[in-house]
């Protein structure tokens, strides 16, 4: 058996999306992604899926030259590849972005980011090598199945007018009924029983309007409400009193760990975030300060599978609840969550996932919601399979592309609609 | 390849001790280990090694009954049997360990104990399996050799009289200039380039000039000295005064977390612990008041290799370091504790090892320090084989054991050369 890699494949996508609506603007019609591909002496492929963005990219490429050499085993030595790799300092700017909503950006975490593509298909290969699927090489799975929520987006019914897109058939979703609406839709077609709503959007009065409606429709079911931070300490304060008795969490209500720590104070409501605490270096002011209540992990960023599982034992450690946050992302990141999450022995909340959101994907058979839950693959790797001709039409779209949509950006997508539209300013209520 | 577990063996043995001395009394000629062993369908054999101590054996039995039927692969499930498996409670006493100055004693750090020598077990039989080593399947090693210290002790040049014995080689260090000597021959012997001292054994005075006169024979080295808690907070304030300028690191100079924090406010001296944080509930505490700046991490109670990646994850995360604690342990758990050593990133201490203590061994090939390290062994598994007929003598001597040597009691051994012994209260100084 030889694991080591002989070549490395990088094929940037772009994927349809929906118009779903967040704090900074609407999803482009069209989101990056970037698909990692390991190949090993012995021909077995592994693949890897992270943010697709030009940044992303500009780093992953040198990333890939040098691995060839190495093998797929040495996971460990994918963080010190990676520190050998240059980032362009202007294209990380230290504060939130726009176009992800992913937290604070620094050299690191964009390291991190795509080290966990190429993790991620090293595992896939390692455990296709080995006859063994990826759970089993993160220290085996403490659960069959993994529980998702319904991720609820307020939402427009069309991509704005004269923008070449794809036609979802979820319909607009802009006040109370349309949310319960939509959630009735992901109960029936996936079986979920948790719900978070996308909020930020709308005033929060609108908001905890919504929730109320949610739970009134849903008695009993886990809801949270996330704004991205678009709300002041006070704000954050009102909603959290008005929604106390319905809500699982808040999710970032407020920008900050100073502010984070300020509501949960003085709320009894517990705060999750993948805002205020999105790396490593986060985590001792937070946890000191007891800003956070449950940490939502999104592998890709904290650094692929190991970093997660590391990230939850830390979350034990202090007695910090510990999920799964999501972006828009297809089925190999779905695979790799289940197999991570499925290794957690103490994961309490269900996780979230874009992935209902995405009619298209680079797999030959979708993964399922079934009951809300993902089953966990007992097959080698990840236990999917690459459909190379969709991939291909993927490839092109973003090789046609102008440029335009090859970086996230969703207040350029909110233009269209609204030529005055600026990201708001935090906080914006 | 069937990775099912189809026996486990267990062997409890007794191993021969030199008369090392430490703040509770004397070794005893003899200490217990219990050596594991699973087999799985396929017939490979993977071994572990852990606490022989009757009350370990006692949980070991029915532990090892249950694995029957699980997989190798299946770690993260040894924690779930474990969970399983009653502990007497009255085996387990919530206080200082007097064997093995091994920190606070719960039914869950008992449990930990026994799940070590199981993890360790499986994972041997599952890289034998896969034909890689133990390293690889914790994410693979960042460096080719692991650094250990020497691990000086104050000892008498034999057992008292007429206690059946092995005699070893060694002769006595009881004071500056028997310390020396005994580091030069660790130098010489291994290599080594470290030295830490097990103190709280004479005054802190005659233990202050052990450590310059190691001071002055080995100028620049890494100094340590642990006294097991057995000083009062001035007390070590005062040690930490005299030796601030050649001290790595001081080692459990008192006992408890209030104390430690006490002590770490008022010097500059970091402080080492393998007594106040033993476990992951006893760390939240601690780091928050700054108690400890380097956990030194004992996988055997932790709770496995894996469980020391993730302590030394939540250390990376709140900027303590992290080491390695040794007790008493032959080549099995070396092996271990080697490859899990060398995952861990930022390793920044030489580790302790008792192993050259130890002239015997269950090993056919015992492993060696080269300029003070070890080599990480690429090999299948442990990269380690049991001597099953040195392995049936040590049994033996066991199962000849009347009973007074199966559990370890420093301070009953010191009693045979001194009557009227008991074991001290702390703060001893």
């Amino acid at each position: 058996m030889n694991l080591t890699i002989t070549d490395v494949r990088l094929t940037p996508i772009l994927v349809a999306d929906p118009p779903l609506l967040n704090t900074q603007g609407v999803h482009q019609p069209y989101t990056p992604r970037l698909i990692v591909e390991v190949v090993t002496a012995d021909g077995v492929t592994g693949v890897g899926e992270t943010y697709g963005d030009t940044k992303y990219l500009e780093l992953a490429r040198p990333f890939a030259e040098r691995l060839k050499g190495r093998r797929v085993s040495d996971l460990g030595g994918l963080f010190t590849v990676a520190d050998q790799v240059t980032v362009d300092a202007s294209r990380v700017e230290n504060a939130v972005d726009v176009g992800g909503l992913r937290g604070v950006q620094t050299a690191d975490k964009l390291r991190l980011s795509v080290v966990s593509g190429f993790e991620v298909a090293c595992l896939d290969a390692l455990g296709k090598a080995l006859g063994l699927p990826v759970h089993a090489l993160l220290g085996g799975k403490v659960r069959d199945a993994v529980e998702y929520s319904a991720y609820l987006f307020y939402k427009w019914a069309d991509h704005p007018a004269g923008v070449a897109c794809e036609k979802d058939d979820w319909g607009a979703a802009v006040d109370p009924a349309g949310v319960v609406e939509q959630a009735r839709r992901f109960t029936e077609r996936y079986g979920f029983t948790s719900f978070k709503l996308k909020g930020g959007v709308f005033p929060p009065d609108e908001e905890i309007a919504a929730i109320k409606a949610l739970a009134e429709a849903f008695p009993g079911h886990p809801l949270r409400l996330d704004p991205n931070g678009a709300w002041s300490v006070e704000t954050s304060l009102k909603v959290a009193q008005e929604l106390g008795d319905v809500l699982e969490y808040l999710e970032d209500p407020t920008l900050g760990t100073p502010g984070m720590a300020e509501v949960a104070e003085r709320t009894g409501v517990p705060l999750a975030t993948n805002m205020c605490v999105t790396t490593f270096a986060e985590i001792k002011e937070a946890f000191t300060k007891n800003a956070v209540q449950v940490v939502l992990s999104d592998h890709h960023y904290w650094g692929g599978l190991r970093n997660t599982q590391q990230l939850a034992a830390v979350c034990r450690t202090f007695g910090v609840g510990v999920s799964m946050h999501s972006n828009t992302h297809l089925g190999i990141s779905l695979a790799a969550m289940t197999h991570v999450a499925a290794t957690v022995p103490d994961l309490h909340h269900a996780c979230d996932s874009h992935y209902p959101w995405q009619s298209e994907d680079v797999l030959t058979e979708r993964l399922t919601f079934e009951g809300g839950k993902v089953t966990v693959s007992d097959a080698p790797g990840l236990g999917v399979e690459l459909d190379r001709d969709r991939l291909a039409e993927l490839h092109q779209r973003w090789l046609d592309d102008a440029g335009a949509l090859r970086d996230r950006d969703d207040a350029a997508a909110m233009r269209v609609a609204d030529p005055e539209w600026v990201t708001p300013s935090m906080p914006r209520w």
